[in-house]
């Protein structure tokens, strides 16, 4: 099938809105007005996924992947533009799939596709998606923000991926079925999140590559010290040990927020988060040196070599 | 060198406004106001690009690409968010030149980098481009409002892809060495453009897979008849004959704009183009039928059965 009937088949259905007319044409126009955020990323078989992988959930995770951008800096998914590198050899049956789940998968984060592009990839399927969001505060909120004194919260949970890989390369432990697909498609917070986190974090970001690597690159861009209580952090599953809890605090995929804000709206804070049905933990401060500590039952614990996933 | 390094060293330096936060952050807020015009285009290593064509021609080509489809649309290029899926067998030395190739291009369009993301592709090289662009109508200039009794006019000259093409396979036939990377690397035709497509047009489309098969797309998008007067198309080296011309005619890569306007602004459009250092040719009118034709000398001319590149 010719790309342009493969995008009025499957594609069109899913851009209703009027700046994206249609996918008839070259460029669409952004709707959203007010401070807009805007977000990319990439997914390429066999890095990101195998190319056995469901394609429904390929497409599920690349919309989750862009939106736990937008939910960590306080804005909500808006507009969406989808490149897809497709080769020949997956065919009508799977790009079908792959365009319900994209929609559908969209739509329940309140956003919709307006425009893309659509090449043939003899390199095998990749993809990447543009993500705008409106900004709930005054912008999106950045990593810089964070200030001594204060607290340091979590949303979720830690090590969903690594449960879900463990349970499918076999090494099960008894791990509840639950995380079994987590290594494959990411459990995000909620949509209200992106409210939490506009009206109360000083600095924030999501935990993609990994709790530690990723709270030591906030701790750097604030230029503050970061330290992590482990026994506060509510890991998948439960981790029952030092060496358990760091091989969890470094895995990636988990894509949760971890945000700052000042220790005297703590109270507000965790009343607000049971109140809107968003899981919060308070897992550490921050104070006025540079760097990234842990500790665990009142003592320091040493940093691991590694500290999460390092791009190549 | 890490994907953050990388990042750092070649393509922080591209992303000098506020919204881009340095792209120490995995979102960026957009900073464009007014109405604004959205793009994405990718291309694929041996689809669009030999693996062996110069890096910098590869990230020129990207770059007008997108701006190429916004200058259709009356808009002006301003924020660029790239996808770079990169093989490892690629140095250093070549995302060097590819991030300085990157962005004096998107500088001399007036753009800027605000965002992307980077990631390692055993696949071969790919790559995405997102532009935005400020709308200078109420919004983009669409196909869809081409009327009877409008002209139709053509920025530039169709041909120099064909052109240079034909000179680096070796059939060269004499033609000016102006033409001969004209294939790996389009002329557009300048900024002033997208004011003048702004001002004047009732439909507009580039004309990047074809001037034929482009202008069947945009009558059937307006619901009218376009009739072309080959011997009033301007063609890159001349040619003499109904073959030639249908032969520049249905090759593609050319990214000149193809629009319509009332018939009684033609004097005023031609003048104000002559001013501004745009070229442009009017090549024909449009009627209440439907569908595409041809002229030649005044008589009808039968469409080839090919017009132009059809994406698979």
């Amino acid at each position: 099938m010719a790309e342009k009937d493969w995008i009025a088949r499957y594609f069109a259905p899913l851009a209703k809105g009027q700046g994206a007319a249609g996918l008839r044409d070259d460029v669409a126009q952004l709707g959203t007005t007010g401070p807009v955020a805007i977000t990319v990323d990439a997914m390429v078989e066999g890095v990101h996924f195998l190319a056995s992988d469901p394609i429904d959930t390929v497409a599920r995770k690349l919309v989750r992947a862009n939106v736990s951008d937008l939910l960590a800096s306080g804005a909500e998914p808006a507009e969406a533009l989808l490149t897809l590198g497709w080769p020949k050899a997956r065919g009508e049956a799977e790009i079908a799939a792959f365009s319900a789940a994209l929609g559908d998968e969209l739509s329940a984060w309140g956003a919709q596709l307006i425009g893309g592009d659509t090449v043939t990839s003899p390199l095998g399927l990749f993809l990447s998606l543009t993500l705008t969001g409106r900004c709930l505060a005054d912008g999106p909120v950045r990593r810089t923000g964070a200030k001594p004194g204060d607290a340091v919260w979590l949303t979720g949970c830690i090590g969903g991926a690594a449960r879900g890989w463990e349970a499918v390369s076999g090494g099960d432990k008894g791990v509840a079925g639950g995380w079994r697909d987590a290594y494959r498609l990411p459990d995000l917070p909620p949509l209200a999140a992106a409210a939490f986190i506009a009206r109360h974090a000083s600095a924030a970001m999501d935990v993609s590559d990994g709790l530690l690597i990723d709270a030591r690159s906030l701790a750097a861009a604030s230029g503050v010290s970061l330290e992590i209580d482990l026994g506060a952090v509510p890991f998948a599953g439960g981790a029952d040990g030092e060496a358990e809890m760091l091989k969890l605090a470094t895995w990636g995929d988990d894509y949760q927020v971890l945000f700052t804000a000042p220790e005297a709206a703590s109270a507000t804070i965790a009343q607000q988060a049971s109140d809107e049905g968003i899981q919060l933990a308070r897992i550490g401060k921050i104070s006025d040196m540079s760097g990234l500590s842990l500790i665990l039952r009142g003592r320091n614990v040493n940093l691991p070599e590694t500290l999460g996933f390092e791009h190549g």
